[in-house]
């Protein structure tokens, strides 16, 4: 068996249309490649989700390393505005253009043709996992969360993973993702008395105790950073009463608020805050607040140390690039893997994801190969 | 002709049903009422709205005491709600039921049948001037309006006006109104910059102004009331922003806000306050604030003095009870007549006005009528 080329490997990936929750063949295009290989793999699959999870090596080894991504993409959008076919995987120019192929058939094509080559060439001491989804794009309900089932069940497991997701803003090599913020959004209702406009005094007007607290809530600091995180972040997102009449004073009026916080608060923390601003604005205003808070996640980290130094130094060594270890941005299968095991993030540039003429540059993906390979190599060095 | 009963005539002109902008014959009742009485009735009828101009004595007489009102109602609303017919005007246990009974086709009875029995017993050496119009509740544009605009082509005047629209909030007697507070309502728009909830640095939030200037407007305090006013009042009613999407900052935001405001202030002098305000926002926010100020009406007042000195004479001669000069509550075509000559307002209860059951106590209306009749004995005296 040659060398695997990732390149053609993420056009591979990229010719399944595997737009959420479908598949479209490209599981399937893994699970052979990876058992031609020598990797024992299980299907993972849960509630009409594809989910691969392939080994090489014992299960009882002492050291595993773990890959984690996801085959599944986003929608197309509008297929005019394309100027390239979405799921045609081609090349001008030396960039790749489809849905996928930044986020993320690259990334997964990158450590899966890493990992073989690896064990073909060099057989390490330990074991490779790879743990790959076909839904990270939607709710992630079947997705990584029914793998770690999986391995759980079957015993399996990792004692470092990797995300291969594209985690640079604009050059290769710049960032390496730690850990990610929290969110969490609260839903307040500020309950008052319907009146006339003209009698203030015989009605309970909700909507200056609701615009004092929401002035409070925005002009509140919540934090300056942490060692590892920019500082917390309040947004309101929408205040809104719908009271259509100029001379009706509304019985009630309505808001949300979106919080990404660090690791100096958890969702706990922020809803006791959030509850007692409420009732603060209740008892100095008489009127009533109701408060549902949800939490979307809570943050987490792993602080920097072995892993972070293992994959600083590859990315380091193939690019010339110091990355700087992150915590900002959205959300990420990283978010279940580390209840399992310390994790971090590291893939290609990430612009043009989600966007119309999804593309990477094909240089990019051999590079990201390189330093994958570079990864296992220290690891198991 | 024998003394005019005020009770039988409210009960004639609450079976016509008047819903703005209808007339169902009431003004019909009263034309013919009054050209038989002897007085010289004309038609001020405009856009389709019927208005009674009527007029006793001799158009060039140096006295001429004035009546307003109006025959239109407000909608009967859902008439399954009623317990009494709407436009039945059926007496139970001294009270008379249906829509107008109070507003106002009550006051209107009685300053018709006190005018007509006044005439008649002891002819006065002056006029005396009924305008009552079918368009109060609506718009008002061809109402109070089209009847001045009468009185003004044909050479017609008063030199006093009473309204005779209920005044009192809970007590026969208790308030006479020399005046009114003036309307507006402010329409803001603050607009930032649309992006995502977890990249805020790159946006630009218009709530956080938006509830910055609204609790700002809400905790200000206009004045403290004048000789005859209350305390301005400032309302918001509605702050809206529809954006459906948590993770989405919103590019802008819109609020409405009621001002109701004493003889310290002009709808000029607010809308420069306010325009003031929302600059001093945008400057501090760094967000676009847009303003639009519509003034519904200025406020205004007759000073105590001899009209009202006169009114509350006979008020107290008749019910024992010591009027209070107010300038509280709502809009009426007092805002019209004022600008013609000195107008006072004074009628019965008005609690259940506007509402299911409306209702007024039989006694009322023939109190109404005795305080009235001595209004015009002591104005002729």
């Amino acid at each position: 068996m040659s060398s695997i080329d990732p390149v053609d490997l993420t056009a591979k990936l990229v010719r399944c249309p595997s737009v959420t929750p479908a598949d479209g063949g490209a599981q399937e295009v893994l699970f052979d490649l990876l058992t031609e290989a020598g990797f024992d793999c299980a299907l993972a699959d849960r509630g009409g989700i594809k989910n691969l999870f392939a080994r090489w090596g014992n299960k009882g080894n002492t050291r595993s390393f773990g890959f984690n991504g996801h085959t599944d993409v986003v929608p197309i959008g509008n297929e005019a505005d394309w100027t390239m076919p979405p799921f045609g995987a081609e090349i001008k120019d030396g960039i790749m253009y489809g849905r996928g192929t930044t986020d993320m058939k690259s990334g997964v094509a990158a450590f899966t043709a890493a990992a073989i080559d690896f064990v073909r060439d060099t057989p390490p001491d330990g074991s490779i996992v790879l743990a790959i989804t076909g839904d990270e794009e939607a709710e992630g309900i079947d997705g990584t969360r029914a793998l770690l089932d999986y391995m759980q069940e079957a015993g399996e497991r990792m004692d470092v993973c990797l995300v291969g997701e594209p985690t640079c803003p604009n050059k290769m090599g710049e960032m390496i993702k730690i850990g990610r913020r929290g969110s969490l959004n609260a839903h307040f209702r500020v309950i008052g008395k319907q009146g006339h406009a003209a009698y203030p005094h015989r009605a309970n007007n909700p909507m200056p105790a609701m615009m004092r607290l929401m002035d409070q809530l925005a002009s509140h600091q919540l934090d300056e950073g942490t060692d590892h995180f920019d500082p917390s972040t309040l947004a309101i997102v929408t205040v809104d009463t719908g009271n259509p009449a100029t001379n009706v004073i509304p019985a009630e009026t309505r808001a949300t608020v979106n919080i990404r916080f660090n690791d100096k608060h958890s969702g706990a923390s922020l809803t006791t805050w959030l509850e007692e601003q409420a009732a603060a604005i209740r008892d100095s205003f008489g009127v009533q607040v109701e408060l549902k808070v949800k939490i979307s996640g809570e943050s987490f980290i792993t602080p920097p140390g072995e892993l972070s130094d293992l994959v600083s130094k590859a990315v380091q060594a193939e690019t010339g690039v110091t990355p700087e270890l992150s915590t900002s941005g959205g959300t990420s299968d990283a978010r279940f893997m580390k209840h399992h095991c310390p994790v971090v993030e590291f893939g290609l540039v990430g612009q043009s994801m989600h966007e119309v003429d999804e593309n990477v540059e094909v240089a990019q993906i051999h590079q990201l190969k390189s330093i994958y390979t570079r990864i296992l190599k220290d690891y198991f060095a």
